[in-house]
């Protein structure tokens, strides 16, 4: 188990295949490179300048937020005059690309295991499902070894399309959950922030025990889930107008998917907006005076993002639910 | 003078011109069309779906925010599916577009004389120059009249290029002010919010008494802007690291400026990092980790947004000023 001290934790707590990155940026030649950092990892431009000023390559960083691999900003960094770009923090979903890319998934190199051992305290469960982000899964395995040897039944699924790896969760393909959730009582998630396993737990129906990686443990209720989001469903139910939000960002472009909510609400004697833009900032959407609105760009958004404003904010299979064409369980992220 | 009961001026305190939209889209036989609304005009969506609707055409609004014409959200537009695109609030500045483009100016239908009259009581000039965006330039010749009733002199300028109109001031184009600087004591201007007589103030070095429509002024002196920007420069000169902000806004997109300032920069000894953006939010520099920055998109961005947080946000003439290469005095906007 690689240790590191504080400072080195501090100094590099992600990888950063440096030596990948070089490689990539010999073999496509390009003087001129765009490079993409998730919020969290922006700390790490120092770095990343350092390995292409080695190559004698000029870094731009594109794009504004950059929250998953769907935000491919291949667009605006052509537009920059780069010859490649460089993605970091997020698995390859396969998307088109107008420019070479290379997905750097900058996997952290913090040890969870001593997190998930403390986590295991007074665990009411034998049969676990074990999922996490692609931050953390070089050390899926050990943790694998660590639940076996504990005497947990382990089940590690298959992703849908979106995610590339056994037991990786994306906020928009929990496949690696539902796709053993049948054999498990509960799922055992490493990772930060609340919208993964949030919706393991919807999607599935099972509660979710959230490890952070640094320590701590979140149990996540589907039921708890489910009452919000039915809450809100009945919310939108008395509301007369709609927005439909419908967002450019290469991966979370759904324009038949918006087409069919619109006509689905107009049948039921909706009016409806359409809204066409990059970024959804669910505190703009008080601007656009719209009763209640339907997210067909990223989950998060109206799963995460809206929680704390008083928005109606629906995700297009909610908006089904909402019009009687089918019940909120089971939980579809789509 | 056109006089509206106060139900109808919380109605429609816009002329969308209706008549005109319908022409537009009649002609153009478009069956979708993007819309841009300006945040402030987020609530006359009602009345622009109406119009389409009676016209047969499907709208669906574009783009995020749309602060200026030079946020032409044709891209957004075509990748929509759309024809055509109606751009409000602002006059056109020129900017070739993909898509026939309608610009509405959504000139406000309330009569600024009673607000300017106010104003007038106890002003210590008498040569004045009269400035005003888009919205009021219906009143111009009314209010010229007014101050010429009342024994002032009254100078109306010529815009630099982007501006459409005699009097017109943009964040971008204050040429309506500085052609007849040298002939008043002080400029009249007639508007909402501080940025575009602050333009004004310190492209001229006058004072700028600014008067809300709806009633109240307040009075801009050049000197207390020129102390504080002096104030950020010297901040930004002790700075090692410097982001250089690049916005993709069509008329924002200055990458010839970037790479100029970028050199300088460098030759200086500070370090670059170029980030290109749609929107650039104060607010998310901060994931940056720079010690500086410069913009060289919409000039509102450091003169404006920045105001309120600890951002240390140049524009590009302020950095030109930092490196000794001209002085504050005469402040040019660009």
């Amino acid at each position: 188990m690689e240790k590191l001290a504080l400072h080195e934790l501090w100094m590099l707590p992600y990888d950063l295949e440096e030596e990948r990155a070089k490689e990539f940026l010999r073999r496509r030649g390009a003087g001129r490179v765009g490079v993409q950092l998730p919020p969290g990892l922006g700390g790490c431009w120092p770095e990343i300048g350092a390995t292409l000023e080695e190559c004698g390559v000029e870094g731009i960083l594109v794009g504004s937020s950059c929250y998953g691999a769907c935000d491919l900003a291949d667009e605006e960094a052509l537009k920059a005059g780069c010859g490649a770009l460089l993605h970091y923090g997020h698995s390859d979903m396969g998307l088109p690309s107008r420019l070479p890319v290379l997905y750097v998934e900058a996997r952290m190199r913090v040890d969870p295991s001593p997190a998930v051992e403390d986590a295991l305290h007074g665990l009411g469960y034998k049969r676990l499902g074990l999922t996490t982000t692609v931050q953390h899964l070089s050390y899926l395995e050990n943790l694998r070894k660590l639940l076996l040897s504990r005497g947990f039944e382990v089940h590690i699924g298959k992703p849908s399309g979106r995610a590339k790896y056994l037991g990786q969760i994306l906020g928009c393909d929990v496949g690696s959950a539902t796709s053993v959730a049948e054999k498990v009582e509960a799922f055992l998630h490493v990772g930060t922030g609340s919208f993964h396993p949030l919706g393991v737990a919807a999607a599935t129906g099972k509660t979710v025990i959230s490890v952070n990686p640094l320590g701590g443990r979140t149990v996540l209720s589907a039921a708890e889930f489910l009452r919000w989001r039915r809450g809100v469903v009945a919310k939108a139910l008395s509301c007369r107008t709609f927005g439909i939000l419908l967002s450019t960002k290469k991966g979370q472009w759904r324009p038949e998917l918006a087409r069919r909510v619109e006509k689905e609400l107009r049948k039921e004697g909706r009016k409806t907006m359409m809204l066409v833009q990059d970024e959804i900032r669910v505190g703009d959407l008080k601007d656009f005076g719209m009763e209640a609105y339907v997210c067909t760009a990223c989950p998060r958004i109206a799963l995460d993002d809206a929680r704390s404003t008083g928005e109606i904010l629906l995700t297009p299979f909610e908006t089904e639910v909402m019009l009687g064409k089918r019940g909120l369980e089971p939980y579809l992220l789509f």
